[in-house]
């Protein structure tokens, strides 16, 4: 099998609703079309969400990682390149490359996720998923950044918290992976995005939250422009960390 | 010009982000892409945003009613078509229908526009618009569904306050009209949308709210599972009304 038939490539519009305030895409809007090509590529590789389930297994998305140089304006087209990096026994990492209207790379994206048994909410074994196929679509392509690395917050003050409502919920009846870059980002005034950009920004999801579970926000600035946060539900457990670098 | 090349046909699928926790695709969502029909629509026949940005006027949705049998379902393809119904001199109807994955109409959506130049934000006369040709796109389509109410909110008691966050801001510095549907959907507890489903969802946007409003929300039971809503910015100036029906 050829690398290119081992990438999955898929093409968006930055919509209207899809930008900030600066006529950029937002990186919830941006994680939500990474995922969706994780999951277009994976159902086309016959180990997708769907044939999974029919099993009794699903994708758990454990981290993800973007750093970008530039972001999609307003009505542009861009492009998202996804393949497989690696599968382990029980992880495999998933890459993308973000390309701008003229086919230029403007960032990368590197995420792990894990596959679990529904019934039993414990790891699977990738390497024995349809005999071990998946690792035929490994890929060599290049993915210059960092991977996602460790995040820890000390700060016991909460600098917001909110409450999971009707429209955090997904199919899952859990708080979406989108939603929690949403809330996260909320926690930066408009002036932070009015003279800096987010040039990277990480996601490690640790735990589930639900419907009503009070979000509690614990924020460090750990350097200059660098932000580690940690969501704790009802104020105790953890359920995602995040690091988030400005320029 | 026959029906056919007045109405604009758009082909979506309800991604996994996009549907609420029963699996179906949120109202928000819906609205959003009904709102980039119209944008799509409009700019494939010379009156689009970017088109009229250039003359220093722009379009403002002033209503929007949507009533549905059915949403689609995660996964499942969708369509929607979009059309002009009437122009008058300072507001033009477009209409739209939503139609499943097997082509059948699942709903209705009416909405109202106004064009107003950017500087003045005055409304300007649509059928000086390219020497009124906008007129030329009426189109005699079906749209059985009731125009837009009126809506009345006589509570002074608001449900919830919510302040303006980075996410809930547009291009222009607006909260916009997307995120007022989510706050709106919000207000009610999930078992609602547990037992029940929107019948019918109805917005009056009134005016602007902006980054760091404190949005509140009042909200009247007028008959049995019809929900009227007002939301004034801090306290006072009314930003925007719903009506949502319930069954």
């Amino acid at each position: 099998m050829s690398n290119e038939d081992k990438i999955g490539t898929f093409h968006f519009v930055a919509e209207p609703f899809h930008v900030d305030f600066t006529g950029r895409l937002t990186m919830g809007v941006l994680g939500n079309h990474l995922l969706n090509c994780a999951g277009f590529h994976a159902n086309d590789r016959g180990f997708g969400m769907a044939t999974l389930n029919e099993d009794n297994y699903t994708w758990v998305l454990s981290r993800l990682a973007i750093e970008l140089e530039d972001m999609p304006r307003q009505y542009e087209d861009f492009t998202v390149r996804t393949w497989v990096e690696n599968v382990y026994r029980l992880f495999t990492d998933r890459n993308f490359d973000i390309r701008d209207k003229d086919g230029r790379v403007i960032g990368y994206a590197r995420s792990v996720w894990a596959m679990i048994n529904m019934t039993t909410r414990k790891p699977a074994d990738l390497l024995a998923l349809h005999g071990g196929s998946i690792v035929d679509y490994v890929c060599a392509e290049p993915c210059p950044i960092e991977k996602p690395s460790r995040i820890k917050v000390t700060s016991s003050e909460p600098l917001a918290v909110v409450e999971a409502k009707y429209s955090d919920i997904d199919v899952n009846g859990h708080v979406n992976s989108i939603r929690y870059i949403e809330h996260i980002l909320d926690l930066f005034p408009i002036d932070m995005y009015r003279t800096k950009r987010i040039r990277r920004f990480e996601m490690a999801y640790v735990s589930e939250s639900y419907y009503g579970d009070r979000l509690f926000f614990f924020c460090e600035e750990v350097n200059a422009d660098e932000f580690h946060v940690e969501m704790r539900k009802n104020g105790e457990e953890v359920v995602c960390r995040a690091k988030i670098l400005f320029e």
